[in-house]
């Protein structure tokens, strides 16, 4: 899976911070030309495709800074270091929706900004919910609202760009597959 | 939409670059304490869906360095500024694959990493292809691979973690959507 490869010849670090890093690589092409690559450096995350008993998809409203507006997900969190995609899935899912899952079932990796980033997103699927004794147990810093959203209302909401993000596109068109297949 | 809204307090830029840019803002939280947000700047890009007539679906492989591997994705390219992203995917289409549509319908536009990065994706599905008398045209830098995958092929692909990005995961299962309701 080499192909093109694009071979590092210098790399400088300009920042490093406490979610991503930037650095700024010089490559030599296939054709011996040089370029240079700008990389963001990202720990990676999951993210948790959960249905309630009733067939809705756990999402939360969260404010994302980064677009300067609030935008509905499904659960997700970044992976600490040194932690299996599989636990930080497990405790994201617990701590943000208070539930907690019998069974999590991989069902994609992906990258999300493979142009400039490395991070990677472990999709989930989060089988045999149950309601956690605790609730959702958030940071207080974190202002998350829980949301229950079924196929068609989150066909509506991708519409209306309410939701917003690949990650959770992806999910709500996989689940639309799964429950047709399951019902 | 501005439920939760964190205001800016301050805002630094960190890098100006050619794709990117990194700023690193102060922000106000709904409790009235303070946090900071890492945040990229990205022009915005734009992804095509398109088929063959024999209902393959076109894609590229090129080197990714930011994950250190090729990767096998659909067309897509950055927003050149002021460009209208219909516009854009016109032209990346047929620079790209040698293929011009009749039409371009707007599938959906997603944002890829909302915990750092504005980057927002215009997807689009091209319809009524034609192979364009010029062929592909490439920079001299671009190491690109042309292939025509089925969508079973696809989804193999995705198995295998040679499809890896959020955007041509997204496609692949919009075009097996779409592909069952035509057929």
């Amino acid at each position: 899976m080499k192909k093109f490869e694009e071979k590092t010849i210098a790399s400088k670090r300009i920042y490093e911070g406490k979610v991503i890093n930037l650095k700024v690589d010089d490559v030599s092409l296939p054709n011996g030309k040089t370029s240079k690559r700008e990389l963001v450096e990202h720990p990676g995350a999951v993210a948790i495709v959960a249905f309630t008993p009733e067939n809705k998809i756990i999402m939360v409203e969260q404010y994302r800074k980064a677009l300067e507006r609030s935008i509905i997900e499904i659960p997700a969190g970044k992976l600490e270091k040194g932690e299996a995609p599989e636990y930080t899935a497990m405790r994201e899912l617990e701590e943000e929706t208070g539930y907690t899952a019998e069974k999590l079932e991989l069902i994609q990796s992906f990258s999300t900004s493979p142009g400039f980033a490395d991070e990677v997103i472990h999709l989930f699927f989060a089988d045999g919910l149950k309601k956690a004794t605790n609730g959702a147990v958030l940071d207080e810093d974190e202002f998350v609202e829980l949301l229950e959203v079924s196929v068609e209302e989150a066909e509506q909401m991708m519409k209306d760009n309410r939701i917003y993000d690949a990650k959770t596109a992806f999910a709500v068109m996989w689940a639309k597959q799964r429950l047709s297949i399951g019902n």
